[in-house]
């Protein structure tokens, strides 16, 4: 599936979310991330970011779907993620 | 279509930012907004964004799909958009 995960954490544990997403997806730009990823290493991504984020205050959100062909990506400006990560 | 916004733009341009992506779109966290669009909403938001930013500098990312039925969204920890911005 393709993955889009956007965080808004609190700042002294965003170097974890970081560092546990960047193990899974792409660096979009500031807190997003994309990439493709099974149904397991997905739920897997979710349980190490359960066990990094405070529950009743951080908020991550993804967004997935079955392929990366169904979502159309467009960059205004700078494409800070790098020519690897287009789409 | 469906619309996920994310951007990552200079502190002092992030107010007209958020205006002009609240004209268009529901706020989900930091950064990141979505919502409905038909195409001549689309082309508009990004025109007066590009208006707004440096496009040597600032980065917009939008990620379109034809209908939100396309993508499941999912958050974890707290529901910042609330409500009225569920998927």
């Amino acid at each position: 599936m393709f993955v889009i995960l956007v965080y808004d954490t609190a700042a002294e544990r965003n170097p974890k979310v970081l560092k546990t997403c960047r193990k899974y997806l792409h660096w979009t730009q500031r807190s997003v991330f994309q990439g493709q990823l099974s149904a397991a290493q997905y739920r897997s991504l979710m349980a190490a970011l359960t066990a990094v984020i405070d529950t009743d205050y951080d908020s991550i959100v993804t967004y997935t779907a079955r392929s990366p062909e169904l979502i159309d990506s467009h960059t205004l400006g700078v494409d800070l993620g790098g020519p690897g990560d287009i789409l």
